[in-house]
């Protein structure tokens, strides 16, 4: 299933789906299905993953005719990030793909060793945005604007010492995230303020759940700069998969429900490149996920 | 006033303050006083800081036979953290003491310079556990567990782009808290392992409002492990001070009502020690901030 998080003229930001290329308002398709259905992502997270089972054998019990009479087009809504208000921080994985430790080694001021552990960092509640919004700029602050296509994992349940083997149970689904990286921003070589500043991270369109991704670690992940193609990779090449991640992470934190991990981005950043490239006012980058969707965002300098 | 967030046998977490030595419930003074006022912290720091100015009148035009009425002794309720859930990962600053900065170098991985901008780092919300509990220390992670005590700030609203001479209006209160630090836990740098594990973050065991505290930049910090003074110092040397602080993290992050701010801790740490100390099972650990109070919490292996 695709979930978003969406609002129209008239509404609050509100949870829906999408079905036959329609919108559909998740408490109004509860309502005619006699099922009380929640009007926040985060709220439906908390049900629990059975919930999507249950919702969607309720979709294959609902008559086409009666899903024309509810719903929008794309074009009376506009969709925002899939979770508007993280609980925390999300967490970030830095140089979790070979060439991107590569290249980030020759620029940046990481060692380019392989990382034996996976490397943690984190974006506040305030970093998200959604699809066709503005990345802020602010030139007092930065120079060097860079882009990161990510997989984003969303955690459907609380783990703590979590096996490798069940780690996929406490996955609820996923989505995209654009890390967007100030690079001249690191201090004391901490990356908060680098992946902090708000609006630096372009999350969305869709959540998709867990049952639609059959092998998340076989997606192409791609990004293009004002249409030119920038990074193209896959989750195969992931140095810590999923798995990984969720069985180290939650030795060292309580996984919650709604927790984001974004797992990290593969080689071809600005960063990376000769000459070095970076983003400025009206660049538009559009940041894709294979079974997920593209999430286009245009830098403002502010 | 001292907030603080309590319960009883037969109570879930609630929201009190301070009289008389007695711990009366903010719900049930609002009830006497015929005034609604709330049973969670945030709720009430989501009032803005003038309720706190109305509360304190109220409570000067109740008559002690009343409170007398009301409340609980010490004896009677267990203190949690004053803020059980922060939104967002506490925001920590590092290296913002000189004779720390010395220290770290000398056997940590910085570099001893005195940082130009503040150093961020986060503590997720999972890091939080209030006075008299337990410590969790995994010796898998860490062989290397640390104190520190600091000064926390509790943000009161919305700030961005604060001007250095407005900041103190955006501060609610003020909270100690123990920023405990895992030293063998760093990746690439990143302090989150470090600084993140759950009850990594001792607080408590009041928010005192702003009111009671008449300079900031002029309390007393120290920090005892099984009764030995381990740092003691006062918030007069902070490198970057609580204006400096607000002035900076509000022009990468947008502030917002119930935000923590750890403003770093001075020398003494176990890092710095020579030879080198750390905290192991069943080891007492006390910090203390002028003015507001001292908070116990003791090393448990896991």
């Amino acid at each position: 299933m695709k979930l978003l998080t969406y609002k129209t003229k008239h509404t609050e930001p509100r949870l829906g789906f999408l079905h036959n290329n329609r919108i559909i308002d998740m408490e109004d398709f509860g309502e005619i299905s006699n099922f009380p259905l929640p009007i926040d992502m985060l709220d439906l997270i908390d049900m629990g993953y059975e919930i999507i089972e249950e919702i969607t054998e309720m979709i294959n019990e609902t008559r086409e005719i009666d899903f024309e009479q509810i719903g929008y087009t794309f074009e009376e809504v506009e969709i925002l990030a899939p979770i508007q208000r993280p609980r925390k921080n999300i967490i970030g994985i830095g140089l979790n793909y070979t060439e991107h430790v590569a290249e980030s080694a020759r620029t940046l001021d990481t060692t380019g060793k392989l990382p034996q552990k996976p490397i943690i960092f984190s974006k506040p509640p305030t970093t998200v945005t959604g699809p066709n919004t503005n990345i802020l700029m602010n030139p007092k602050l930065t120079q060097q604007l860079d882009w990161e296509v990510e997989l984003a994992v969303v955690i459907g349940k609380h783990g703590k010492y979590v096996p490798n083997k069940e780690a996929l149970d406490y996955v609820f689904g996923y989505t995209v995230i654009n890390d967007i990286s100030a690079r001249d921003c690191r201090r004391e070589g901490q990356w908060i303020v680098s992946k902090g500043q708000d609006t630096f991270a372009p999350m969305g369109p869709y959540l998709v759940t867990k049952d639609e991704i059959p092998d998340p670690h076989n997606l192409n992940l791609s990004l293009k700069v004002n249409g030119v193609e920038k990074q193209n990779s896959n989750t195969k090449f992931l140095l810590f998969n999923i798995n990984a991640l969720i069985e180290d992470l939650s030795t060292v934190f309580t996984l919650e429900p709604g927790d984001i991990i974004a797992t990290g981005t593969p080689a071809g950043v600005g960063a990376g490149r000769n000459p070095q490239e970076w983003m400025w006012d009206g660049d538009v980058v559009e940041a894709t996920v294979e079974g997920i969707g593209t999430i286009i965002n245009t830098v403002k300098e502010i």
